[in-house]
């Protein structure tokens, strides 16, 4: 076999087998194919596309080139939860608590943020201590005992997928959806978990902009998932606006602590009722969405879901992680908060949620490289959402921030982020689909 | 600028400057693009191609890259002659000395040949010795005092061309008609003639096998020739049958100093009168094409196209090489010559150019590889043409060969190459477009 002829095959149109999908991913992990004959066929596969069954081979090879997690010794279904990115994502570190303390283990694999979407563990990592857990047993011990731990994600799992990804981000090579598929599959694969639940974000603040190709998506891993023996489910949730009202690290924290004491924003605990529900059914803790949905509020009222997420941080921090949460006002604060106010009455039509993300990126609250360092306290406070009513003046958002160079530009998209109508308008429906 | 972002454009579609591309092949030259991202932008310029202006840029970016050879110390016009290449094509052999022995200067650079088309080089090195010159400046000399020089393309003209072939060659992204066309010109360019006929080979025994992509091809060379300044022209030639009778370098070598002896093949001397017009016309030797033919065809008939030929070897050889050629049948020969027969009588409909150009290399005639030497005697001498009738028994063509092992596989693709039909049959219309 040679990896000339498996491009000339892909730009032609045609089918590889899944011996020659094999063949490329055990060629890359050995350095017998060079990057840049991998790249070519990636880009061929951007203009060509993958069937069903070839994104299926080529999540299988990637997950075979590594470790698979061993979660055997941890009682019960272990699903895992993920979410193709967003603006003001702050689902995990509310869902996962909820679910954990309903007895059902939460394993969770995260990357760090980068561009304008933000990361879990770097969220997590606000609550000063907090750290990875050392080794792996280390980490399947916390789930078997405390039912939640959260890891990044180690090159030891699905290490092709690392390097295909890098190559793919140095030739524009990300977006094509079987390659996204088996990107995230075959690290689902590799953590050992016995379901998924997708969260596929779409819309302006997503990677996924419209509905056709985020249900392309979700139909796609739910596909691969269940070829070997997965349970799955996907739920496309708009991203359209930013989720909830806080984006940046910090303020993303306090907005999730927020909504375990029930004071969550509308659209996060719709979202988070919604993927924990379908979280709960695949790991048979219920066996219908509605009686989820009741077990996790009332979760959230006795303040056991809360009590989770404390037990969750001075078990991957200290005492002292404890006590911040329990005091969110003692976060630290960005040097300036600026008001940006409305410029006339009216309705508010669009919140461009890519343009805030970048916008916090460049104010230093996210990556625009990888291993560059984050500002925790930049970021932005919505006052208003979609649909919603304000006078010339009111405030349309608070930007936390630290003065210096080049924040300018950021100002510049914040403030055209808002798009204003004299009509009433709707506000943004939030699941757009439910697939099983 | 990022070359992720140019690999964008072209992947959308959309149209680079020409600092753009300039920026590309300097990375490219210095190191500073890596390979996998040149490779994905090859194949994405292979879905979305190139405009006219974008092929120029290149053709220029490639150029200046590296040394371009001043040829201002011969007087008269230089017309370089390029041809895409095919099976049985020894027209520069023939072409080159009847132009020389006209005064009208010829300065030829060509490369080796690769898979089922031969190189120029590698037919003139049958004729021991032949070197080509030790110095450009010997090259430049030879072509002063003698009209006539080849030399094979060095590193130092349009080393860019070198690197991105190769690059193409390994991600099958060879085939896209502007890299086609800034490769050939790039390398035209750089060799410092005034202007180039260019022989578009079209055909099963060509790189272009319609008459769209090859009119495409030659109309994209002549535009880029143009914007600087370049007389161009194009003939498009049929490769759906061999070019003459003989395929293979000693075979070859022998069918060009018989036509050069006025005893050549119909079809061999239309390319070659066709192609020399042109040439004499963009040199200003005459004007108008049946003026040209005529000086051609005298100077075959009154021996000083022979006469130049034998200077020519002699130069680029010595004394012993003029006695050669002289004696035509002292070239060595194959161990073996086999003959395939007719298996039925009818009118020859088809003869697949390039599957016996594929079996001469089988046979040790060509490189399969770059580098893979090559067996100068093996070849095949074709009896019969398109259109010609047999009858049950008569020979078809000769199989001149070394045994060893793997020779089978040559001999199967030669017995499935000719095509017969019990209906009369057209000879093959061999001049397929003529563009100025």
């Amino acid at each position: 076999m040679r990896m000339v002829d498996l491009i000339e095959k892909k730009k032609c149109g045609l089918e590889l087998t899944s011996d020659e999908i094999s063949f490329i991913i055990k060629g890359i992990m050995s350095g017998e194919i060079p990057d840049y004959q991998m790249s070519a066929f990636l880009m061929a596969v951007c203009f060509q596309g993958m069937t069903d069954q070839e994104a299926t081979s080529l999540t299988f090879a990637m997950r075979d080139s590594g470790k698979i997690l061993d979660l055997s010794s941890v009682p019960g279904k272990k699903i895992d939860k993920h979410s193709s990115g967003g603006v003001g994502d702050k689902t995990t570190l509310v869902l996962a608590p909820i679910i954990a303390s309903l007895d059902v283990p939460v394993s969770k694999m995260s990357g760090r943020g980068l561009g304008f979407t933000g990361g879990t563990i770097d969220k997590l990592a606000c609550i000063h201590p907090f750290s990875s857990p050392d080794s792996m047993d280390d980490y399947v011990n916390m789930i078997r005992e405390h039912k939640i731990a959260i890891s990044e994600q180690t090159g030891d799992l699905a290490p092709a997928d690392g390097i295909l990804y890098a190559l793919r981000d140095a030739t524009d090579t990300v977006q094509s959806i079987p390659l996204i598929a088996s990107s995230i599959m075959s690290k689902k694969l590799a953590s050992g978990c016995d379901g998924v639940v997708l969260d596929v974000t779409c819309g302006s603040g997503a990677f996924m902009t419209n509905l056709e190709d985020a249900s392309h998506l979700a139909k796609l891993m739910i596909t691969i998932g269940k070829s070997c023996g997965k349970s799955m489910a996907a739920v496309i949730t708009s991203m359209e606006e930013p989720l909830g009202y806080a984006i940046g690290n910090i303020l993303e924290v306090k907005e999730a602590i927020m909504a375990l004491h029930g004071q969550g924003p509308d659209d996060l605990m719709e979202v988070v009722y919604k993927l924990g529900s379908y979280m709960l059914l695949l790991a048979d803790r219920t066996d219908n969405l509605s009686d989820a949905r009741k077990l996790m509020e009332e979760q959230v009222n006795n303040g056991k879901a809360y009590a989770k997420f404390r037990e969750w941080v001075v078990l991957q921090g200290d005492a002292s992680a404890g006590k911040l949460v329990d005091m969110p006002a003692s976060f630290p604060r960005a040097e300036r908060i600026d008001v940006i106010t409305a410029e006339e009455d009216g309705y508010i039509k669009l919140i461009d949620a890519k343009a805030l993300g970048t916008a916090v990126m460049m104010l230093g609250g996210g990556r625009k490289e990888k291993g560059d360092s984050i500002d925790e306290t930049a970021g932005i406070v919505l006052h208003a959402k979609v649909a919603d009513y304000v006078k010339k003046g009111d405030p349309l958002l608070e930007v936390h921030w630290n003065p210096k160079d080049g924040r300018e530009e950021a100002f510049q998209l914040i403030r055209k982020a808002f798009v204003m109508s004299k009509e009433k308008t709707e506000p943004v429906k939030l699941i757009l689909g439910e697939f099983t």
